[in-house]
């Protein structure tokens, strides 16, 4: 080794303010327990996209340039269909210039708060809330606000005087996420009205994550863009909807401006969204893709409802997840302690911390696994809750 | 529409500062072009990836949850191999924690900043230099300082004083690009030495961009982390070595610390590069890949040669990108004209305004379409400069 001589410069204070990943530890120790392994603490599917919509159906014949960049903003048939999509769902027109194409929902939403964050800028976050939104908010130079939402809202008059509570001069956007990650909810239409109301009133953007949209197992889904295109930044994936995580392809839709902001900070963190990752979210913007959508959807809300049903708690309205409260179950025993228990039996869990300030709840997603595996791990998980 | 009321905060300071795509423009303009088009404004292959490492090559079936996301720090079975590789290439033992694996080196030294500058922090550039490093440091809330080197520094005595007077209490970091983007120039060992003697000597980071290193056409590339393994954080690339751009997937390589920081920034970024990018990787890592990169620079050489010498300039040392002095073709002729002139024949070429103080050039890339058309667009461009 070249002998080290002379001094290094602190780390960029962001790096101390952001959580490393949260899962890595428990990963970790995961690797080492010999048994089958319940890894129910990320958000992913068991189920490979529908035949046609797999990266293997793109080939560089059907495709001329497959191993190439596309535009920053996107490969042009993409944007055009997208806007199309969003323009049938929302009711709102949408100009081409108003999409971003991302390396995934996470990425497109990297891009906004890029776009809307400066140093001391401040976002509300209803919470419990998926955990990377407000470490996004601190790595732009902001800070995030989180307002107990989920399970504390049950009437539109609260709306108003609970995000006033929370605004400051600072604020410059309110991130809303319907259907919710962690909580399997929905945020009610009359609830999103008031959430619109109160942002025109103050003056704040809203930043609507809508990447569990198809998964909402009753009822419809309210575009928050049908309410607000003016100040609405909506944020979709094919991660979620289409079994696709890890192709890295969502994308953003909201005001010229700030897309045109959006592009600007896609150019400068991953520049363009893979292609083979576009291509093939082309080829799921389809009756094909429509149908595998409603059968996944069919079978993830038997799924939650059985699991829920089996560990006593209410079955989620949508989406992948179930946040446990644990108080119910081990009293007062630490959650930490709780996923140790957990981890030795090969079970993972994400800790309630991570999405808010809900020290005794986890995360359990139930569709990480294929569903039999899934329900072995159960059983595992209900036994260490006495259940 | 819904009728807009209330007010809109400002965007994030940043995105008034940060250039939007730099193409853009052009590229429309070019859509609008009714003849053979010659794209040589961005840095990008004909070529397609050998056998076996094309994206259709892995399959749901070979890789079983390719759907699905990846670990934040990467594919453990990549960053095993890169860690191996980068150990083998530059002497110095690589561990696993040692790694990122990154969206792209774009997004991989989008992390390197993210980690490294803070508010008001300064990089000191060597350019002329890609572009996007510049606004990188200023999306992170830094400052770009650019250094002009290719063509300035022909000894290593002028390191120390030229980058002493571009120094500050702020500066945090030295960006190098070896073999260079847009030059095609590569930086004499003794002249690397000379820059980590004086980052030792002042105390900052090296970011090293190696995306080019396969493609030197004469000698042996030099790694800066051999040099200074404690202050060094390298980039590499899939996408021009191995012809890999549209796949984003790239790597970071550096001290422990810094690399951790990068992992976090991935998280709140991107959150993993692509999986059948990184499947694909793993398998160029191979004799397979060795000849094929061995391949793609004997023909990039060539073709760089006989393109250089038909406009009458010197031949790059590496990579795939000539950096053209317009003065002694077009005279006083505003660059912007030229552009324009070329645009209306199909030819599309990078002002040299986005690489630095360099008003008067333009990047050319030779690889960007297939040699025979490629050659088509020189004679045209060839004309339009009166050669």
């Amino acid at each position: 080794m070249t002998p080290v001589t002379g001094t290094l410069p602190p780390l960029a204070p962001r790096i101390d303010q952001l959580v490393g990943s949260v899962y890595s530890n428990l990963v970790t120790r995961l690797g080492r327990y010999d048994g089958e392994t319940y890894p129910f603490h990320v958000g992913d599917t068991w189920l490979v996209p529908p035949e046609g919509c797999r990266t293997e159906d793109v080939t560089q014949a059907s495709h001329p340039g497959l191993n190439t960049y596309t535009p920053v903003p996107g490969w042009p048939p993409l944007i055009t269909a997208v806007a199309a999509r969003v323009a049938a769902r929302t009711g709102v027109p949408v100009a081409d210039d108003e999409v971003a194409i991302t390396a995934g929902a996470t990425a497109g939403l990297a891009t906004v708060l890029g776009a809307l964050v400066g140093p001391g800028s401040e976002v509300i976050i209803l919470s419990p809330a998926w955990p990377l939104i407000a470490g996004m908010t601190t790595a732009m130079g902001g800070t995030p606000v989180h307002v107990p939402w989920f399970g504390e809202v049950t009437d539109a008059a609260q709306v108003g005087p609970l995000l006033d509570a929370a605004h400051s001069p600072r604020t410059v956007a309110v991130y809303v996420n319907t259907p919710n990650n962690p909580t399997g909810g929905v945020i009610p239409r009359a609830h999103l009205e008031a959430i619109v109301a109160w942002a025109r009133r103050v003056g704040v953007w809203i930043v609507s994550d809508e990447v569990y949209e198809d998964l909402q197992f009753e009822g419809t889904h309210t575009y928050v863009r049908s309410l607000a295109p003016e100040r609405t930044i909506s944020a979709w994936s094919f991660s979620k909807g289409y079994g696709m995580s890890g192709n890295r392809c969502g994308y953003v839709v909201g005001p010229r401006d700030v897309i045109a902001g959006c592009r600007k900070m896609s150019t400068y963190t991953f520049y363009c969204a893979p292609r083979v990752a576009q291509a093939v979210a082309l080829e799921v913007l389809s009756p094909r893709g429509d149908a595998w959508v409603a059968a996944a959807r069919a079978t993830y809300a038997a799924l939650g409802a059985s699991i829920a049903d089996r560990l006593g708690v209410p079955r989620p309205q949508a989406g992948t997840f179930l946040f446990l409260d644990l108080r119910p179950f081990v009293g007062d025993e630490p959650v930490v302690e709780v996923l140790d228990r957990c981890v030795a039996r090969g079970v993972l869990l994400a800790p309630g911390s991570v999405f808010g300030p809900y020290p005794h709840h986890v995360r359990l997603c139930f569709t990480a696994v294929e569903p039999e595996r899934t329900r072995r791990g159960i059983e595992v998980l209900a036994g260490l809750l006495g259940r």
